[in-house]
């Protein structure tokens, strides 16, 4: 809450909170962001609980003196706040079981609001509370902390707003992912199966070559529900062909796995430019290691002969970004690695490094798998981050298409 | 804007601005997010506007059918909406730039609110725009994607805001960042620093084992802002010694490239469970070329021998994740590699893969530089992706504490 969104880390509640929401049939009418003051957050508090049928408040409750969330709740409400030695004896021991002294400031997080039930934090010293606003609408205080908010809205919140309300209809979502096709022309594509839908809430979204639909259907069993969004992904995958990627996996390095494993095929990969990003992606899906075999990041010139065999001559005549270089570290890729397919990056993430024949940007991509490879040439728009992010995302897509062809 | 929230991407844009407004000595008020739906988007437009002294609208003026901003503001003010034949030029010109074809429902986009300013666009199709709502406040809307809306804020909002507000005090901002203290430890050996300057503002932050200390201190001149945390940052760097290291450096990746750096030492990594994601940290920091040479990334066996040299007897007697394979990892990593100093991880990153003796989490880190090897033995909590970023913090945390002693 408040002043911690100044961080640029905390502020992923929301789309996590209005996922897991939707996916309970749940309507996010409101969120609101406040700075760490007293009389804004109690404010904001009273507001929501005046409008809402149930209010999460997130964060606030460490030990530290910007921590009011507590204060400024049982301020809005005109409750008290005691002390409770019990939770204090809790918090002491999660302390001692990591060996590390208690910080007296702690006690602050031992103090619950009159009328509010203590939500136990296995991830953290800070407990969540439970109280109940006048007309007995529920108010959630949880820990601000991603690593604590999900596991404690998912143990404490979750079932008693399936109770509350996700009697009437249960809601099934679904999100087609897209590469290779612009955010409008999608859009064309779709267009006509949404019209076919009309009882289905969709979104589009767009960001650096990648684009989602988000489909919820609602029905009064969750099996009509999700048959419903049997029947959309049908005319989605008609519509959009190649680029709908997510029926092979729920991230494009996680189809791009699921098609080796498929062939039997194994990955390796040799990054100069992406610096490691390629690799961290596709390990980041569980069962990664079962294709992946694993990657070089050959940022200087020595170690792209050294770690991949790229020939000096190479180097040499076209230089470390070039078409030529990319090719042999696929190459060399599969060889040294032991692969049966690879990617291959070099490029210039910026911000130097760039000449006028070889701006900031540019980027060469292969895709080697047994009987084919394939080199593209790419100049991307965008900070260092950005043409990193693009770098990778258009990598992997190369190699899918050369694995669905 | 509203339903994209669901998307757990695109709600970066709070923070961003929050810490942009900070910087410019302007306080958000509020930040509401909404469903894209007109009623709701139409009725927080305008309590906005009869709130605030100025507004941000964020998303929703893309071509596709859920982009509502446009229409949903016009309402707002009871203003029309038109279509303008040079806004559309521009938009077509930028797909022919691409070689794009220009999509019918792009037309959407150049749609201009009465009264409103276009603003330019030069990352994305979607112009901004520019109205002033009674009273003569502004109202922005501005392109959801961060990466068209940072830059547009920056050129066409934050010289207004300057203008308008930023003439009586200017504020100077500093981020102190620490690793290796708990957040309630941090809040206690800070809490006299922070008695000691009441009139700066300060926030503290912690998620994952790091610790970050916002502080903003306003004058009426830059010069004295700035010099106020000079202070601050003298009272910091004592209270908290070692675990103080944004000092050298901009991240954690950032402060450790810059200690290998001023001794002239080279870093390889070798990423077993990470991946590659420390050598993306690593390599996201610009410049990072001058120390980082390259990494492995070898998940199986058989990588580990032949691109680390780890001795197949090691494999055999210790098991892949052990403090000697780490050891030899680290000890390959720094002779193939031919860098001076090397970080090596092999662990259980999970979900599948944990035993008894060998749990989900279970990590061995190796830390080498001239004279020194350093491996720790750490299980760390959390799903898949915890495990992987807390490895790759307390791989540079050790690195780092290496490179200062």
């Amino acid at each position: 809450m408040g002043s911690e969104l100044l961080s640029g880390r905390v502020d992923t509640h929301t789309s996590f909170l209005a996922r897991r929401l939707a996916e309970a049939s749940v309507t996010l009418a409101r969120s609101t962001s406040v700075p760490d003051e007293l009389p804004a957050v109690r404010e904001a508090v009273a507001a929501a609980a005046a409008r809402a049928d149930l209010v999460l408040v997130c964060g606030g409750l460490g030990p530290t003196f910007d921590d009011i969330t507590r204060d400024a709740t049982a301020s809005a409400f005109g409750r008290s706040l005691t002390f409770q030695p019990a939770l204090y004896a809790r918090i002491v021991r999660r302390y001692r079981r990591y060996r590390m002294r208690v910080p007296s400031n702690n006690r602050r997080q031992a103090f619950l609001i009159g009328g509010a039930r203590a939500l136990d934090n296995p991830n953290g010293s800070a407990p969540g509370q439970r109280l109940e606003a006048p007309g007995g609408r529920p108010v959630y205080l949880l820990p601000g902390p991603p690593s604590e908010l999900k596991p404690m809205f998912e143990a404490c919140v979750l079932p008693e707003l399936m109770r509350r309300f996700g009697g009437g209809a249960t809601a099934a979502r679904r999100v087609f992912r897209f590469y290779g096709v612009a955010e409008a022309a999608c859009d064309q594509r779709l267009a006509p199966v949404l019209k076919a839908f009309p009882d289905v809430e969709f979104t589009i979204l767009a960001d650096l070559g990648l684009v989602e639909l988000h489909a919820a259907a609602r029905a009064p069993r969750a099996s009509s529900a999700q048959a419903r969004l049997k029947k959309v992904e049908a005319r989605v995958a008609r519509a959009m062909g190649s680029a709908y990627y997510s029926r092979e996996g729920d991230s494009l390095p996680g189809a791009v796995l699921n098609l080796l494993a498929r062939r039997g095929w194994t990955l390796a990969t040799a990054e100069s430019c992406t610096g490691g990003l390629i690799a961290a992606q596709l390990t980041e899906v569980p069962g990664s290691s079962a294709a992946f075999r694993g990657g070089a990041v050959a940022y200087s010139n020595a170690l792209k002969e050294s770690l991949l065999g790229v020939p000096a001559g190479v180097l040499a005549r076209s230089g470390a970004v070039s078409e030529e270089t990319a090719r042999a570290m696929a190459a060399g890729a599969r060889q040294r690695l032991g692969a049966d397919a690879a990617l291959a990056v070099t490029g210039i993430a910026g911000p130097s490094g760039g000449t006028k024949a070889k701006p900031v940007g540019l980027v060469y991509i292969a895709a080697s798998v047994p009987g084919r490879t394939e080199v593209v040439r790419r100049v991307f728009p965008g900070d260092r981050g950005q043409v990193r992010r693009r770098t990778a995302t258009h990598a992997l897509g190369l190699l899918r298409r050369l694995l669905t062809v």
